[in-house]
């Protein structure tokens, strides 16, 4: 019930402050990744901890950038460190990464993804936290990454779902367990449908 | 007190876990920009809301990608919404933004930074945030942006400050507040020695 409760949360939110552009374009800027609502990612993060509940996690993974505060709140109500996946290489990354290719349909270009070796290990249980899920391409490359370091994807946990784009196949394809707290059936015509 | 034990715990951790690359590049991608430490992260938050305290704050500004994590994680002891500066325009991005120019020098390039005009009004007193001041570009491209908004930068809270470098003196000649948390005064020859 509490879970329920969360999600009304976001979904309200989501209703009031969204902004739908075309028929697949969501604009949650307002709140989710460009201004920041810690209060709400504090009940993300929450409702996160009950749909892993008793699940062995030793790591959140994310990718830079809008998934950072996310996992980073979340973390906290698990108590494993948080791992961002660098989109570019600097000299503060090593030479020693995983990396793996991301398309952004929202920047329309394809980039590398970098993790340092130093950061998942065999014996890592990860959980990817993200702001949305589309078409999936940055989970694709999280869990390409986890499996190069020989890790175990222990699920994936997405704040919003997009569910007419193909993220959700291609996770299930991988038989990954998948939590998205609002999960949006449609916004033809610019009207959202929660799932 | 407090604070001294809180200061201590970083310092420590930049002793033990922190790399030094020159005499000038100090990498601490173990636990504040590429894996996360979110506990160590909530000692800085407290801190720096303890050298804050009864500074009126609105909201918390930093700039992607390694600042956002220590931004969310700080504003849950002010309150407020956390907003960070984007490095690219993206469909995500309003049109109407505030635009300045930063040198990254660990990517060795020029890249502009957008804040949306919807999220900084001149009502707002803008706490700073940042993982690290070094030539304080960074700092000096926000400061930029909340001056362009009409908005009031109420402070800078940097975790770790390399004071051998000019930001520390660009801030305090536009008459900032800053704190930071841990304050190398040199490198030289590998050796960390705090201010």
């Amino acid at each position: 019930m509490g879970g329920m409760v969360n999600m009304k949360l976001l979904k309200d939110r989501i209703i009031n402050d969204g902004r739908v552009i075309g028929d697949s374009i969501l604009k949650v800027d307002n709140f989710l990744n460009h201004q920041i609502d810690v209060s709400l990612f504090n009940e993300i993060g929450k409702e996160f901890k009950k749909r892993f509940d008793g699940v062995n996690i030793t790591k959140i993974l994310t990718i830079e950038s809008s998934g950072i505060g996310l996992a980073c709140i979340t973390a906290q109500y698990f108590n494993v460190p948080v791992v961002f996946a660098k989109k570019a290489l600097s000299i503060n990354l090593d030479s020693e990464v995983y990396q793996s290719k991301v398309f952004s349909f929202t920047k329309n270009t394809l980039y590398n993804v970098f993790v340092s070796k130093r950061y998942l290990k065999q014996d890592d249980n990860v959980l990817i936290i993200d702001d949305f899920l589309a078409n999936g391409h940055a989970a694709m490359g999280l869990m390409d990454i986890i499996g190069q370091a020989g890790a175990n994807v222990a699920g994936i946990g997405i704040a919003i779902e997009k569910k007419f784009q193909e993220g959700r196949k291609k996770i299930m394809d991988r038989g990954a367990r998948l939590e998205s707290l609002a999960i949006i059936e449609s916004m033809a015509g610019g009207k959202i449908v929660f799932a």
